[in-house]
């Protein structure tokens, strides 16, 4: 091969070789789930060729991708663990799924339908997973509960359900397993009607199942929020306390206090050059930077602003009309801190108002 | 054009160069987009006539309102800031779609049904709606990774019953598309019943993806419910805390207390002439005057309240049979302190305690 | 009219003046409806006679009973305020709507099913309706807004359905009003399936619909879901005040502490003769007395305790097996302490915790 | 019979003397209820005989598990008791129904219906059902009080539809109770479409029943949120309060520290050879051992720690990587502290704080 093709490969597989999903990843799995599903399409007969095309250079370059991985991780010494984790698995079946099934013979367009598979490559890339997942785990109890009660209805309505109705409509309700399938398409409220009661006493017991249908959603909600709500606030105080004890402005405070104050800032990550406040508009949050740095448009002048240093504490000091843009010249971490927190914080540390006001005070003079 | 026709447009044109919406303006949408629906409906036939003239009228009074709003914003040298401000795009868009339609030669039928985009018109107005955009935005992590689970199910739902149903249903399950449609209905527990799989494995799919459904429905509103919590706080914070530090009653307080008091109280915006308390009735809180006036309807005597005086203490102070009428005498502000926090704030507070206790015994000698 | 008749009807008059249903209101409530749900049914045809006679006993009873309230309150000059009240419009309704309808001409059969209007009766007798009321007061800003919202999605996707589905389907989506009706069911997740769109676009937009679905309702539920929480600790806060500061045990208590221990109590009204405490089961609470009498059902004697004792106390002490039956011998208030909050209560008041653990030995001692 | 036989089965009468499921009931469970559904079905018709004949199994089997019990708790005196507790009864449905059908002459397809019943066994045995039934019952009051809004909406709307569609289509919409049908699959969000409306009016109608059901939904779901937050609170609480008291390490500390230490800890129980941290893996909590023991796996050596002791701290003090694997070596009961809640809890009592620091110095040292 050409020096300049070698080189470029190189380079493509060094990207790939990481873990996580390139934006090249992202576009194949979308182009190849797409073909997929216009390969089934009789509407796009004409365009077969162009579409059979795209899937398999959307296979290859998952093959590719895979093989890559292997020999990146085989070097590390951790192709087993890698071979073994979900990233891994989901490698694989995306590599091999689909070849697999043609050299075992499967008719090319069934086998094709294999691709939707690649969808799972998505997974570790989607943001707060992590978050669900232990929601997930931490509410299993109650969840599985409200599960096995849910499927106790179902096995009790559908039985009572052809009881009642196997005579009158016996080709619907005619076996216990057809009144299982009206009793899920109703508890679930989704209703097709293709399976519906006809006898007074058939709908009665139908109306009950609808009305616990509403029971175990709401439970099933109820407990989903709880825990929600509980691993949010827990995730934010994880995000944020690493760099709260950063920001030298907060280190002088106790373990105490900086506890008390990571409850109330919010970290956001900003790529570079991008606005965070836009001068003129309403301002209700100061922001303090944990890592990177800002720039402040002043008139005239451009003031630079590092790790540690705070911004936008005006509009918290009456003035909140925003006075100049702010934009990252870096990628950075801002710890955002509200208005409303603003004055309870300023109320419970006297000492870090007056930081804040001097400090308020020393730019505006500067500024002027 | 005669005088009083100019001044009463030149009024006119004052009043709707304001950005928020004119009453005639929410006339104007709700009459215009009727009158489309109508025009649609063969039944009103008869009534076309008028209809379209309706619609005529409708289209005339946006365009000149937004031509006034642009002259207005010119003067202010704002236009640009207006025409790219989302108002300014929607004003633009209510004023010029129909009529480009129709001089794209778009069939007139067709043309007047862009007049359904009126309706954006009224977004700015809607109460709150700043505070579901900030939940949307903070919990937007969350909420995109439901979404993802969401078209992932889909995704693999509808391929799996593309292949266990295609051969029994062709017209119905013959492509992907068409089973994407089927999850997409499934999934939301919609249900329309026009596609539905009738091979048992088909229905077990299904089943497994109605209970995803809920699974999905729960996460999603347990998400938002824990962001809309969070938000009502911050948002009844943010309404109270001006209008607190304003009441010299509060004002003695330190930040700290203030910041405490404010979490208690809740704002209450009335018009003039509103009746804040019914005389007999059973009272639960207590009001404290941030602006505006209240008039005490007492035995003999009007008695008027200005700003940081408190009524309706009675209520909180054994006595929970409120003695008078009291009414707003102009747009006022009201704090609204409940018994429950009125019960704490005493606690944490004694010094107010006292001073509301002392003003309540006054009032009680003077009114007896 | 003989004697005992009129003895009778004057009780049964004085039963009902009081504005509370009466157990009789609720049979003839229930009885009046369902007869006429049957009167509409032609499979109780021979039993019309009956089911005619049975409506009319009801609606005499009505119009009796709103007689009666009428010369009540008219006897304590409130009359203007009754029927203005909205109990006094229901009784009135109750008692005028099916004989207006029958005197005006209307066919029988349809008058009765005026009577429906009785089950309004009911409404003021809803446990905690209070609380909904009220949550929904406080919460309607963003409720309406998210309706608003709804109804823009309804207006905006049934105009693209109508003008992508009209030349496809003409009898479903001829007009906009048909559209509308589509959208409306589908928004709501209700999907009928009469009609549903079948152009890819139709469906592409029906799918975005649905998802909406999802939002709204996620929307609509959090909120309610924030409102009832705030609102539940305020209603049981409310209840238990009263009662906390009547029992002498925690009278001592300074208000900052009574309103402390109001945060942990639950109030519970119970009938006469009832058992609170069963022998033998495991105990996770103990009870004030706030009103009524108790009895302990030890072996060999049985003990009364009055207003303002505490029973049920060793299940927190240690020992978690109830010692004895414990049942009210009249109508009685009981303030519980849950064993979460008793840990708590005694932390922050070793004082109330030595109160009760001496209590706890002196009966200790007594009952060996 | 022969002596092993007997032993077996003394063994097994043992094992289901006791009141909770054992293994070999849930299979009976899930084998029945499974035979019993494809006994309905025509296309199980060849192996009917089988079927059958595990019927017949599980039958002998509930009858003979039903018969132990009742001889075990009549020896213990309990036997009235057991007779009227719920699992005695299920247990005697469970053993009696499908019999006494079959006496009574009923077909047998029939009868062995009544072999669903067989699920009410698993009741008992489902996790975190005593807080779910806590919950409903806490809240009974809104729950209640929602469900009449419902009843009567569905009333009301359902004699309005009547009235509005029963000349436009009698054989759907003919009576009051097919109405009935009508509402609660419409406020359900259910939808079958088996009964629609067509005429305009009666599709306005129908509309808002529509969005009543979200409100409907909407405050159901709201109110069990609401309840189940506060219960998950509590039940946490009671399971590790005990647990708490007994690890020395927290005795030292007095009753309000310990309430609110009991706050921050999560009980967690588990089998013996169990891994509860995987070496290198990212750890943000600690354990302390309320029971049992575990085992750490060092390079070279082994260490046991017993009830009382802690591990994992090292994740919260800095260095995050988990260091060795953690297995326990007997079934455990551990309290997780999670990195959030140590934060808090060593700001709040800065003794732990050196304790736990001293102790993580020494392993320190000792491991180099």
């Amino acid at each position: 091969m050409s020096k300049p093709l070698i080189s470029a490969l190189a380079q493509f597989a060094a990207a790939t070789a990481g873990r996580n999903m390139t934006k090249t990843a992202y576009v194949a799995v979308g182009v190849g789930v797409l073909s997929m599903v216009l390969l089934t399409d009789n509407r796009a007969n004409e365009a077969r060729g162009w579409v059979n095309g795209l899937l398999w250079v959307c296979l290859v370059y998952f093959v590719f991708e895979w093989l890559i991985r292997l020999r990146h991780m085989a070097r590390q010494g951790r192709l087993s663990l890698y071979m073994s984790s979900s990233a891994g698995i989901v490698d694989a079946i995306g590599a091999l799924a689909v070849p697999l099934a043609l050299v075992l013979g499967v008719e090319p367009k069934t086998a094709w339908l294999l691709s939707v598979l690649w969808v799972l490559k998505v997974v570790p890339g989607i943001p707060g997973l992590r978050q669900l997942r232990r929601v997930l785990v931490l509410e299993s109890g109650p969840l599985v509960s409200v599960l096995v009660i849910f499927l106790m209805v179902i096995f009790l309505a559908s039985v009572a359900e052809y009881f009642l109705e196997r005579d009158v409509q016996p080709q619907t309700f005619g076996s216990v397993p057809a009144a299982l399938w009206w009793a899920v398409v109703t508890l679930t409220t989704t209703g097709y009607g293709d399976v519906v009661p006809v006898t007074p006493l058939g709908r009665l017991v139908a109306a009950l199942v609808m009305i616990s249908g509403l029971g175990v959603f709401g439970l099933w909600t109820g407990i989903l929020a709880t825990g929600f709500a509980a691993e949010t606030r827990r995730d934010n105080f994880l995000k944020t306390w690493e760099s709260v004890s950063k920001v030298p402005f907060f280190a002088a405070l106790g373990p105490a206090a900086i506890a008390d104050v990571t409850h109330m800032l919010r970290t956001m990550e900003l790529p570079a050059r991008t606005l965070v406040i836009r001068k003129g508009t309403q301002g209700d949050c100061m922001y303090f930077i944990a890592a990177g740095e800002v720039e402040v448009d002043l008139p005239g002048k451009k003031v630079q602003l590092g790790e540690g240093a705070f911004f936008g504490e005006m509009a918290l000091l009456g003035n909140n009309k925003r006075g100049a843009n702010v934009s990252t010249t870096k990628v950075s971490r801002l710890l955002v801190l509200d208005l409303v927190d603003f004055r309870v914080l300023m109320a419970r540390h006297p000492d870090l108002a007056e930081t804040i006001d001097a400090e308020a005070k020393r730019r505006a003079l500067e500024n002027t």
